[in-house]
């Protein structure tokens, strides 16, 4: 096993929502709010369009460390316990989240969306094109 | 904008793969190698099985610094230039990258996988459970 060494990430914005429970999974999710990325960066915000879907890549800044004993994990609407990377619990090894948003409009460095499954504040470390998973090989999106 | 603080990853593995090109894509590559992970986090693979797609979040650990003039990126396989955030080059704010792969085995700490688009070394940070976008809103997966 290669030496693990740290990786050290910095936000590129974050989430903004008046939700103040932590709502249902994204494909679930019906909520509103916005993810606000730093100035420096909204040049990059120039091809991403109402309606489109937009993968986004965060930090769940509010996990417990974690531990052993979470390896293993029943997750909320389960019945059963399953493997933590068989789930999307947000305490994991390294607290990354991922969801698939609906982008409602884009404003400066605003991107409205739907589908919020963030807690307000969460830190934003990535924002990607959905890509469908498709056996044909080809891509969509 | 609240301020933004640096996160730090640990990888919970690596990718190992003969391939020394840069795969294409994961939607069209068909390379086949495997993802060792830490044998402390091994409890967690339990409920991976062949067959399944597998979302695996890694670093372009070679990927230069990030500079402005990379805000607008031409995508090898595309005729246009595109925002940095509409799409998949390591060259981003966060190298972060996202792979769907298809499970061929998992035996120990060791997941065998095809569609890899990773180069060997490749430091990985968490996998998850693929959730297909769905407008009804159901969970897939």
């Amino acid at each position: 096993m290669p030496e693990q060494r740290e990786l050290i990430f910095k936000p590129i914005g974050y989430v903004r929502t008046k939700v103040s429970l932590v709502p249902r999974h994204w494909s679930r999710s019906e909520v509103e709010g916005e993810i606000i990325i730093e100035p420096q960066y909204q040049e990059g915000l120039r091809d991403i369009h109402r309606g489109e879907k937009l993968v986004v890549i965060f930090c769940f800044h509010q996990s417990p460390p974690f531990s052993p004993d979470k390896l293993i994990q029943k997750p909320p609407h389960r019945e059963e316990a399953l493997g933590v990377f068989s789930t999307c619990s947000p305490v994991r090894p390294n607290p990354i989240g991922l969801s698939v948003l609906d982008v409602v409009a884009v404003s400066g460095n605003i991107i409205q969306v739907r589908r919020i499954d963030m807690i307000d504040g969460t830190p934003v470390l990535d924002l990607k094109p959905y890509v469908a998973y498709s056996n044909s090989g080809e891509r969509e999106n």
